[in-house]
């Protein structure tokens, strides 16, 4: 990955998004990949419209499905992600997303939302909780990852 | 990541199976990401089926939602990936594969899917093919992933 050249200009959003192939409800399924480590964080879903914004502004934003609303991540959560890197993939229906994410990716306080393995004891926790969720959110409904 | 533990035995597939929210058709997205390098190869579909054999066999097999089918990959082109660990995300609707992937993940015959990425100059190809596609597959219609 070359220097940071977020956000991007307005044709180079275009020509992303000429790429893309969106499913029957307009979304398409983004993978949050750490820039420097490699670590995936979290799956979540983009529409145009957050595709269009997300590299417009150099800030991830999603569609959350279940509130079926314009997510930008961190705006509930203070759990930013600033965008690295969009990179599409070859048949045009999976985005990954190199960001350098801001303390927490999960909901639950995690790192990854990806703390669960299959081992041969059955499904196993292995990844500790770094920030209190209670210090996320307000105490009501969230995303099942960090707003 | 611990030592390698798969396949896994039946009690644990069982376990790992009940922890996962299968959407309206049956399908959970599946990340594959490299074990060791962390870099990501590509995303596709698993149904129940392939995510039991997955763990049982210890080779990643995937619901090919194009060919409605069972998808053992490799066994088409040779590219096999072997399971090193199936991670579950916190709400159980996304799957990360740590895999080690023979050769390469897409059927372009580069190493990773996402080898478009989106630059100030529009969408820029970002890594070679490594592999001649028509050594992958017989001429005729193949997945986006190489099968």
């Amino acid at each position: 990955m070359s220097a940071i050249s977020y956000p991007l200009p307005a044709a180079a959003v275009e020509a992303t998004l000429t790429a893309i192939r969106f499913d029957a409800n307009g979304l398409v399924p983004a993978i949050a990949q750490q820039f420097d480590t490699g670590e995936v964080l979290m799956m979540a879903w983009m529409n145009r419209e957050t595709v269009a914004e997300s590299l417009a502004s150099g800030r991830a934003c999603y569609w959350s499905r279940s509130r079926q609303a314009f997510w930008r991540k961190g705006d509930t959560s203070g759990q930013v992600q600033y965008l690295r890197e969009l990179r599409v993939d070859c048949d045009g229906d999976t985005l990954l997303l190199l960001v350098d994410q801001a303390g927490v990716a999960c909901h639950t306080g995690r790192r990854s939302c990806f703390y669960r393995a299959a081992k041969p004891e059955g499904l196993a926790t292995i990844a500790d909780v770094v920030t209190d969720p209670l210090d996320l959110y307000p105490p009501h409904g969230h995303e099942h990852a960090a707003s």
